[in-house]
């Protein structure tokens, strides 16, 4: 994310996307008003309440902007060997000390995702996301499968398995002081992998 | 839950908790205000604003009472064997349907530990509870361990990785369509006990 909105914005939807970003960051979803995206907003302030009936519909279309980023970059990583790609996903998601920036990310995340309890718009969005991110963990699967690194396992399976993991994973950081025992996942989903994912290699 | 609050409740303070956990489930986190909880209260309602201040006042006072509760009563299930324990426990927690009123509850179970991401009271509560529902997994590997059911693990990591599967799993099912991909996450747990925690018998 940082990456994402590191530059000057292309355009004002752009601008928007990057004022909430950075006002998700600081202030959380529960200290978020459509007057705090504003500071950070470099134009004026009368656009957002133009665009936007409230702090919600800004949301529900950031994590709709979001969503279409990864649906854009993620298929375009490309790994060689697709234990190399599983494993940097968990690296990824599961190290314990990953920066206040994105920790502070995740946690608005966490936010927004609980709105989804009760609210419809988010539920549809957070189900979007799920599917989204299930297929993309089973695509990694059926190429290391395709590539024999891969035992012959249900992709839908392993990928259901790994991002329920990775989701709890980051519920945890953000609710609890667990983040060291994000360690212990970690290496608790490796030996997983070896003894249930990778195939034996006959030397 | 619907044990603990079927019955008539001994005093005040067991009321309040009992119109509190029926108002969650009705309404969540989001919709809840006093006046929702002493519409489920059979006694006065100025007797909850005379005991607490505020809505999260309260939910912090239910939060810890249940703790308590589990305090008393987990650690009284008994099992003689370690492997049926942990099993009715993933069953329990990862089951693709639990009735409506489970997971009213666990929906805003969901949203309450959100607020741990902003809320420094509510961090401090989930982290107690991480803390000690982790530890009770951890006992009952160490158990299995003792049993000669399970490997020589370590409970620590043992426990870490399933508690944080399960609390994925109930984040997944209350803010998303994905209930029906839990029962791939359970049967891909049991692989994951089969291979790497229990212990092999020889026959």
């Amino acid at each position: 994310m940082e990456e994402l909105f590191s530059d000057e914005p292309d355009d004002t939807r752009e601008a928007i996307m990057q004022a909430t970003y950075h006002a998700l960051c600081r202030h959380g979803y529960a200290g978020l008003t459509i007057q705090r995206i504003g500071d950070e907003f470099s134009k004026s302030k009368s656009l957002l309440y133009h665009h936007y009936d409230g702090k919600d519909e800004l949301l529900l279309d950031f994590l709709a902007f979001m969503l279409s980023y990864y649906e854009e970059t993620l298929p375009e990583q490309s790994y060689d060997d697709a234990r190399d790609h599983l494993e940097a996903i968990l690296d990824h998601a599961l190290a314990p000390d990953r920066g206040a920036e994105r920790d502070e990310y995740a946690a608005a995340i966490v936010e927004l995702r609980a709105q989804a309890a009760t609210d419809e718009n988010y539920h549809e969005h957070f189900s979007r996301s799920d599917r989204f991110f299930r297929d993309r963990l089973a695509d990694v699967v059926t190429t290391g499968i395709d590539q024999g690194v891969f035992r012959e396992t249900d992709p839908d399976r392993t990928a259901a398995f790994l991002l329920t993991t990775m989701n709890g994973a980051m519920t945890r950081r953000a609710t609890t002081d667990a983040a060291e025992s994000l360690a212990d996942v970690r290496r608790e989903l490796q030996a997983y992998l070896e003894t249930s994912l990778y195939a034996e290699v006959s030397e």
